[in-house]
């Protein structure tokens, strides 16, 4: 829990956002983006996943996609990984970050993993001791990530309890840092608040974690401005919301990175991105999609009258 | 200022929204839309704007529309008037709130109105001391409304201190209520948290606020969760989002209806709006429409599994 100003952003439209749309970017492509948007000063991108080439397509580079990143200066790189397997061949390619995600909601697991919460967690755990059993790996930071944390589709309602349970579950196995996702846009601000506030509560106020908003429902920064109340200085987000929802069409996915550092700047909060830059990262990827949908209003309103970002005072 | 559960809701589509589109409702059309939204349970409607029908031909129709709507049941009917002989009409015509709005900024007060913002507050008493001369208008509402409050696209920066001392100008002339305005999206929520707890501080926390947050850079929703931190209870919205922002083509402009009751209603807070009902009126609205852009994301998306309205409950 912090109440200082600094805002961490972690770019994941390359992973999330790719992995939802039809278009396959090509390694130079995804390239060309992260470069760019690393040079815009976005200090985390989650670049990849690693799955199996035939379950995500789109994301069959991401070792290489890794192997190529992790030369840009200062750029911490994300990767995601469904399970022991998928994280043995991140950390072997250089991940920064390795994210491990699950769901709260017993239901939604079982139907994205094939797996109980409670195989989830033995998962993370082999993750954590494969790690510490390689020296070489001793830097690599593991994410615990619970999908579905605020609602989903399959239960409905997920108790917070059961958000607090996997909580310290992940913790008690060896997590550096939780990630908390309203996976499929249900959360609302007093629900945010009151979960994060809790979850400070339950895990301590010195515990890294992340909150990875969807905005389907049009609240994704709504629930960043009171996710900050409660301390959280760490978003996921996607440039030009790429990856949409796929339960709504039409209708928006992750919260848009640049929308997001325009909130966050305004509020005198710094992120140390630049907001032309990011217009030029979002430029070099709006090129490669085949027509696909893009979101955001930064992009067509600009800055006010005025307007002086924290990070530039 | 209110910390209670129950917020009004003043729908502003039928004159904000319908003033800033090519299409012009017949009085009939407007009538059925209205009708509709009164009857989901919208419990303010702003019919329209006493202004001469060359500048506004969209709304010349005002007065008729404003006798039709003082027939529906339970049913608030705001009206706009620009000076003493547009609140002599609107009073005529049995409007209960009288909306007078002029802009904090002096340089956009020239702009709009050719006035001073001190010749804007001269009027003001005029109409106070017009509505008190007329025993059969004792119960109508005078709104001082206190447009670019959170800055303006030809000043920029608006001190707080102005907002302040109007506040203070039109409650000492006899304003009922306040009405806070961002009129071209520059808000963010740290900024509205501090000027609404100021306000309060300023003028006492009896005097009723109300909030018009514009979405034009994605964080409409976001203000008002901070105004709600800071005991608002009344904003204005437009259905469907209907008329767009004037300086960003393409940009949303009045923050939408149904999506702000959605947020409170799932924040717990009891609007008394039926959201199914919400979608009948807009969708009415729209077939009117032809092709001009509208917003939203409720529509698209629907409740969350599981979801229980505020209201419902």
């Amino acid at each position: 829990m912090r109440d200082n100003n600094d805002v961490l952003i972690h770019e994941v439209g390359t992973r999330d956002g790719l992995q939802s749309i039809q278009t396959i970017f090509s390694t130079e492509g995804k390239m060309e983006w992260i470069r760019r948007e690393a040079a815009a000063g976005v200090p985390q991108i989650q670049v990849g996943s690693f799955v199996p080439p035939k379950l995500l397509p789109q994301l069959a580079d991401t070792a290489e996609v890794v192997r190529q990143s992790i030369a840009i200066p200062g750029l911490t790189v994300a990767a995601l990984v469904p399970n022991l397997r998928g994280a043995e061949n991140a950390m072997a390619a250089g991940v920064h970050q390795v994210g491990v995600v699950m769901s709260v909601s017993e239901a939604h697991n079982q139907a994205n993993v094939r797996r109980s919460v409670q195989e989830s967690l033995d998962e993370f755990e082999k993750i954590v001791a494969y790690r510490d059993a390689h020296p070489e790996y001793k830097d690599t930071v593991i994410s615990g990530g619970m999908a579905t944390a605020f609602g989903c589709t399959i239960s409905g309602t997920v108790p917070v309890s059961d958000v607090m349970r996997i909580a310290e579950g992940l913790l008690a196995r060896g997590a550096d840092r939780l990630g908390v996702a309203d996976t499929v846009g249900y959360a609302n601000p007093r629900q945010v608040r009151d979960l994060f506030r809790e979850l400070y509560e339950t895990v301590g106020k010195d515990v890294p974690i992340g909150a990875h908003f969807h905005d389907t429902r049009g609240l994704g920064l709504a629930n960043v401005s009171a996710a900050l109340d409660a301390g959280i200085r760490e978003f996921d987000s996607s440039l030009a919301g790429l990856g949409g929802c796929p339960y709504a069409p039409g209708a928006s996915g992750n919260i848009v990175t640049e929308d997001l550092v325009f909130m966050l700047e305004a509020m005198g909060l710094v992120t140390g991105v630049d907001l032309d830059g990011l217009l030029e990262a979002r430029a070099i990827m709006e090129r490669q999609l085949n027509g696909e949908p893009v979101h955001g209003t930064y992009v067509m309103a600009g800055v006010p009258k005025g307007f002086v970002a924290a990070s530039a005072a």
